[in-house]
């Protein structure tokens, strides 16, 4: 029920930052919905199509999408007010990551996988619709560069597996994940947290 | 039956345009059928995997796969003819569009899914080859863009539904909206109708 | 069984590759871990959502992703010493091509499906890794320019169907068409045998 409302929010607001990239590339309303939708539920539905978890989210609930194209069509109105609201869209994004990666979690779990895969389900709900977003907005993928993202969800996805193989209520965990893992993130945005990096000078190729 | 043929023809001229694209970024032939098919069927197998459609149109009927591919190497030999029928190409292009989103209707309405899934279904079919067109071979994609498309096909699905749900007899109401569907791409083309477009200046973001 | 150890000889061979280009892009270790992935378990992904062949490999074999996963962070402490093996990995990847066309080929036999279809399949098996690669790395895929590629896995999909449908006991079949596979692919290599290629000047368009 908790999840249901922040999922929704989740969606919300991370379909307003795909249709900011969509306005950044000059798109029509068509291309602002398809941006939106695809950042806000493009992780889930990837998800599903790697585990075969028919029917998709969105097509058992087209009010999902509904949200996403709104949501989409309203920031095309309220650009400029919602870019001084950075701060608030970086938390909404936190919470976010950390909603959908519980989902993510869930799902697996759902269908008797191993752990392992229960990560990776994580991992590709929370950061695939970013991906989605900058492939079609033929951006560098920012998941790819910048501070800690998916590694704050396998950190929360392997948190909220570990708090349930010790016999923790499910809402416990579901509450103890949202916090600590919002707050992972929160502190590798303000201390930029990153990954190392690989950098490969030159023109070596093994192809 | 009349269906079957137009869809024949709407993946011959469809795989043709993927091939020119191919063309443009110097492709060798497997590339050329690549693109040519991906645009072709490209939209119909989208759909499919979204819905959970197996098995694919193509994968039970191969023969489909071989029309594209042989419509895509025979392009290479016609290019030059074939620019310069480019009016006849925006017919058989809009012709298409008709009836992939006519065929992405009534698959989602056969699998009993919600009229706003149909749409989306008729959308998919319609648009993501073109889509996919574009993304491999790396040139910003027209449907985001250019007239109204995407837009056609959302209105050619609601007309078909909403003809059916009056009780029209499936033949009627298919001729009804290939003519009426055909007539709007085509005066959207003429008359240059466009969605409202989203232009966001400057770095302003949210991530 | 051979082929077993060959598969996995050969996702770690790809596996490098696509973390060599990751490291081309400056990405963290995870766009490492990504790309590793994508091109060495990608092409079996495509090929078995695109055929409904579920549960994905890597799904039930998590072993799998974890391989691919580790070779790419190895590889970014030793991308220097790797790229001076350009020789090797050559070989590595012509080995790859051949072992995945043939567990394609059997995936879709194993399915019952049409022998166009296996050759599909055996050609999305081979060559999807890397065009996933390129797409994420956004570099001009190297399978649609480069030396024969796609047809290798064709001519080697083709021969074991054909090895089979004479009577010819499997295990004969696939040495027969690894040893042949490989030696046409390094042939193609060595002495630059290009598929024909279309290349269209001008903004001549049909859209």
């Amino acid at each position: 029920m908790l999840l249901s409302i922040l999922y929704i929010i989740g969606i919300t607001a991370e379909a307003m930052t795909g249709a900011l990239s969509a306005g950044r590339r000059k798109m029509d309303w068509f291309g602002v919905m398809l941006v939106a939708s695809a950042t806000a539920i493009g992780g889930g539905t990837v998800r599903d199509i790697l585990l075969g978890h028919y029917p998709l989210g969105w097509v058992e609930n087209p009010h999902f999408l509904a949200i996403t194209c709104i949501a989409g069509i309203i920031t095309t109105g309220l650009a400029r007010w919602i870019i001084k609201l950075k701060g608030l869209f970086i938390r909404l994004d936190a919470l976010g990551l950390i909603v959908f990666s519980i989902i993510g979690t869930k799902v697996a779990m759902g269908m008797g996988l191993h752990a392992l895969i229960c990560i990776v389900s994580a991992l590709v709900t929370g950061v695939f619709g970013g991906l989605l977003r900058d492939l079609i907005c033929r951006q560098t993928p920012l998941v790819l560069h910048e501070e800690l993202y998916a590694s704050v969800a396998i950190i929360a996805s392997g948190l909220y597996l570990t708090l349930l193989e010790f016999g923790v209520h499910d809402v416990t965990a579901t509450i103890s994940t949202l916090v600590i893992g919002y707050l992972i993130r929160m502190a590798a945005v303000r201390f930029k947290w990153r990954l190392p990096s690989f950098h490969l000078e030159g023109e070596g190729s093994v192809h």
